[in-house]
């Protein structure tokens, strides 16, 4: 027994598992069933075209309100030469809609009327009169819709494969039938496996994992016009999952078995269907997602029922459905011919990828002046926020070791195209502000993306115009300002505007009641404190070094000075979990996470902007939020805070033109 | 009492329905409510942020199937130097997932380690040893995911407003949560009222009309993010209608009336919304859907119902739908920011519109070489399936009166881009295999949309560029040829091809058992006759005007000459209903009609293309139809149709360079 896997490529792993579903005659689409037109029959896909059975109108209706008579009645009426016809004689009285008589062959609109009593006066009850008095001929079949007009019977009213939408169905009906047959939805049932696993909402301890893939699958699966079983967690027993597999697999078309991250859990996952099937592929070669199990059920009334293990990561487990199980369900409800939104985009950093793998990387757009720019996210397997933020995917290919800054990519969306003109990128160092910036900007219809790359990163991409905006609390020890002597060394392509934001407070984040006793930043080279770091080019990073070198301390002799995180709270988060004594941070950050905290500096952290963007309407609702008097109170509010500065002035940036010209 | 409307133009409406709304307080998001995590959520608007309560992952969490172990033991080791620890003393092995010991602080990967007995023996059983040899260093927290890489407790997981897709699930359970707050989906009640409205189902009589409207109006509000509620139809009662207004709108956001179309049925409706509340408009300049009513119903509660009374035609209702409702409801379930597809196209004919209407013209689009087309569909408001087959609709605002063939329109869409380039448009002459071949078209995922303009017209518009192919069956008297001489006058642009497509009978369709005793075109001039004739530029008209001349007969002396239609299965409609004593037409149309029919001559339908098109990927599936044995013999089981030419031959037509030059 081995649990090393063999990857194979993708396109070989899906033609082994297609090769088994053309065998067992699983292609195309599955079943249909018979739906009522009263339920929800939109997007459903049509098994079978609708022919028309009766016609509509079934009959010659008025098209107006007014008076069915015969045209040659007053073919000679002029407003000179008036027509007197007697009611219920000569003409009758019809309502939009009404059939019109055999005898008759056209209808005058009401208001073209007059309404006579017998002695021929004008009267008022202009629907049920004595007589009519017309000046005007109308040729045969005016305003009358005919028979058939719009449908008639033995006419193709819709084509098979046809996704039904609202107007569909008033179609349908209207060519007489009162229901079709539509592409019966495939089941698809899912099994969470692993003993690790809690369900949602249960009580957790440490080495528990919070069982929500198959939530995650679940609603994939429902999206992808299938209907899906969600079963509850089997514990890592061999016996009683081929119970639960042979059990899904008679009520489902296909059955995913989603294994716990462990390699225990997944092995049992092969073990299962080799036990029950067939395994015809163990490991594909895309990245993140491996350990994908491809095989069969073969039951015992000789059904067939595909199966996928799913691997636990979340990513992965998510990608494994949009790879393998999405186009099954296309295929199976006749959804085939959908087509994914796709974009071309640049992307804003350089990427690698193992050549062996295609390579899924989640990526978020943004509009930057003319470009379309495509900033990759986290490529872990367990960061399922990557997914969250994600508009879509790039593939980069086997045999491909990687992408370069400024590549184009083609990206597959997620989302409607139109959300990338809505987007402001921002790339720099991470404020918690950003966050309230964000729900601020969602209620006017904006999305904020951000990328945390610290400060001096930011400035860097924002001058390579992969940006709208960038954060930044960058000290010059020289000079004793924030960020103006940066901005004028690394944004040299423009002019860019420096917005004062907020003052901050930092600090030392430390444990609760502070049991290493830390007072100030001497302590952190005492041999039994473990420190933990902002990457570099963090404006934190740099004003630790700056404060280290004023107090002749000595970086080399802080253990984990190499300990890199990217946010703030990431570093709390070190903290608490006990990873970390201490790391410089803010207030808030330490305050989230209920650590204690000893401020030591204030600092300024502003927005730096190019001025055509903060000319132009995508800035406007960050010119709203900063005049905003909620959201500057919640700003404030944050503890360490002060948003007194924000906006007040606008710093202008050095841009020099000899850069321009260099 | 005046059933007269004063329609006010579309965009005072509005502003006087949402003064309305604006001072009752019904505007933005209307209710809110808290669903379990487990329910389907997909699609369903945030009503608030999601801030994480815990991190994921909750604890430090080996990345690898490994052993956990001290980095500063194995500090050392080297290929040649390697450090042998003891299991369960200084290192455990740990699962992917697993929590890391505290003592700990990396995870060394199973493949690179060597498993040994206590004798220092390399073992198979590699995750329980006795001890482990390793031969390389790791640095501190390799392979670990620290608590928090996903996501911090505390931080923002996903924004307010944010619209759920499958991934956001399992971010919420990864954030701890188990359940969200979001947007209500607002409730709309659907009232069909009118005596002359029939249940879909129920038999039908001359004069009854099928209530779909309803189904309709109720499945484009699910499609929207509403509820629909279906009220059973109200006849035109004004107590009873009152009563069940009032019941509607107690338990919903939004109550629609729809109207029967008669003027009864909808004055009933005003009356109704005066009576119980207040009507602010009736009558809005819209083409098509002016008798729209907006209005209010004061609940005893004091609660405030905004009500509309939807006109009965078909598309005034589904586009009152389209323009009234829609923006109500995803204003009220926080759908705001979705933003409809657009594409902009050329106009294939002229179009006129009303100067004082909005006027919703319904178009297909196709894309014909490097052009993206718009063309029209029928303008009825009765006519249902021009909203089945449009792909969206542009407006004509008010105060222009209408476009020219190639005029830019923006086209907004209602289906996905894709479709457009798989699209083939045929204009021309209709033939009942055209629905055939739309529906073999659909398998191969091709959409085939045809208008029927006649023969003639579908040369002239083939020459503009504007379709793809076109079908024709124009008889030329000088040679007793079909198509060859019309498609050398007519298509001078490129260079096109001739399709020999079907042999089929025309003749004079009739009354069962023949009741006027017609027996040939003699009996046209019959007095007692009524003709029903075909469009100009129809293969069939010029068919009958050269045996009328042949015979010397009048058209003048024809009744019923004047009288149009565009398709075969219109003309056999107008005989069924008995408008007409009979037309010129073919078999096929007699019989689905169950009509006699008087053979007369043979014709031949061809396909006329462009030879550009013809070797083009767009026309693939054609040349696959011809070769398909079903599809052919699916076109010889049509009464009086002979496919044996079908494709047999390329007819190339005589393109003249003269003309070219000219």
């Amino acid at each position: 027994m081995t649990v090393y896997l063999h990857d194979i490529p993708l396109i070989d792993a899906q033609t082994r598992f297609y090769e088994a579903l053309d065998k067992f005659k699983l292609r195309g689409v599955l079943k249909t069933e018979i739906i009522d037109l009263n339920e929800n029959l939109i997007g459903r896909v049509l098994a079978k075209p609708i022919w028309a059975r009766i016609s509509s109108p079934h009959y010659h209706a008025s098209a107006m309100d007014g008076f069915a008579l015969k045209s040659e009645d007053i073919q000679n009426a002029m407003p000179t030469n008036p027509v007197i016809l007697r009611v219920d004689e000569q003409t009758i009285y019809v309502d939009t809609g009404d059939p019109v008589p055999d005898w008759a062959n056209c209808v005058m609109p009401i208001e073209n009327t007059e309404a006579l009593n017998s002695d021929g006066e004008i009267v008022s009850n202009i629907r049920d009169p004595y007589a009519i008095r017309i000046r005007g001929a109308l040729t045969p079949w005016s305003h009358i819709r005919p028979m058939g007009e719009d449908i008639v019977a033995t006419e193709l009213v819709l084509p098979a494969n046809r996704k039904l939408i609202p107007v569909d169905l008033g179609a349908i009906a209207a060519a007489g039938l009162t229901q079709v047959e539509v592409v019966k939805k495939p089941i698809v049932s899912i099994l969470p496996t692993g003993t690790e696993l809690v369900k949602v909402g249960e009580k957790i301890k440490r080495g528990d994992i919070i069982e929500y893939n198959s939530i995650v699958l679940a609603a994939q699966i429902i999206n992808w016009g299938g209907e899906a079983v969600r079963h509850p967690i089997t514990k890592d027993n061999l016996d009683e999952l081929c119970a639960q597999v042979i059990s899904a697999a008679e009520r489902s078309d296909l059955v995913l078995i989603n294994a716990g991250s462990s390699a225990g859990s997944e092995d049992f996952s092969s073990r299962v269907i080799e036990k029950l099937g067939e395994v015809y592929v163990h490991g594909v070669a895309v990245r993140p997602g491996h350990p994908v199990i491809l095989g069969m059920i073969f039951l015992e009334n000789k059904r067939q029922v595909p199966i996928i293990g799913v691997p636990g990561y979340p990513v992965s487990a998510a990608l494994t459905g949009e790879i393998f199980v999405k186009p099954l369900i296309h295929e199976w409800s006749g959804n085939e011919r959908q087509g994914q939104e796709t974009i071309e985009a640049e992307l804003t950093r350089k990427i690698t990828s193992p050549a062996g793998d295609d390579d899924y990387v989640r990526v978020v757009t943004a509009k930057v002046g003319d470009r379309i720019l495509a900033a990759p996210l986290s490529r872990g397997a367990g960061v399922i926020t990557s997914m969250v933020r994600s508009d879509g995917y790039a593939i980069i290919p086997r045999g491909i070791q990687g992408k370069e800054a400024g590549d184009k990519l083609t990206v597959i969306l997620n989302k409607n195209k139109q959300i990338i003109k809505d987007t402001l990128l921002v790339i720099g160092s991470h404020d918690l502000t950003l966050d309230l910036l964000a729900e601020f900007l969602s209620l006017k219809g904006k999305r904020l993306v951000s990328a945390n790359v610290g400060s001096l990163g930011g400035l860097i991409s924002l001058n390579r115009g992969e940006s709208h905006f960038s954060g930044s609390h960058l000290f010059d020890p020289g000079d004793g300002t924030f960020n103006s002597s940066y901005v004028e060394k690394y944004v040299t392509n423009f002019k860019a505007l420096i917005i004062p934001w907020v003052y901050r407070e930092q600090g030392l984040i430390i444990q609760k009641r502070n049991p290493k006793n830390i007072s100030s930043l001497e302590d952190l080279v005492r041999q039994d404190i473990r420190y933990i770091n902002r990457q570099r080019g963090a404006g934190t990073r740099i004003l630790l070094d700056y404060y280290l070198e004023k107090s002749g301390l000595d970086s080399s002799q802080i253990e984990g000075y190499e300990q890199e995180e990217f946010t703030h709270l990431n570093v709390a988060a070190a903290i608490k979990s006990g990873r970390a004594d201490t790391g410089l941070g803010i207030t808030a950050a330490a305050r989230a996470l209920d650590l204690d905290f000893i401020p030591l500096y204030h600092e300024r952290y502003d927005l730096i902007v190019p001025e055509t963007i903060y000319q132009s309407e995508i800035f406007e609702p960050i010119k709203l939020a900063m005049k905003d008097e909620e959201f500057r109170s919640r700003v404030q509010l944050l503890e360490g805070y002060d948003a007194s500065c924000m906006g007040t002035e606008l710093v202008q940036s050095f841009y020099s033109d000899r850069r321009k010209n260099a």
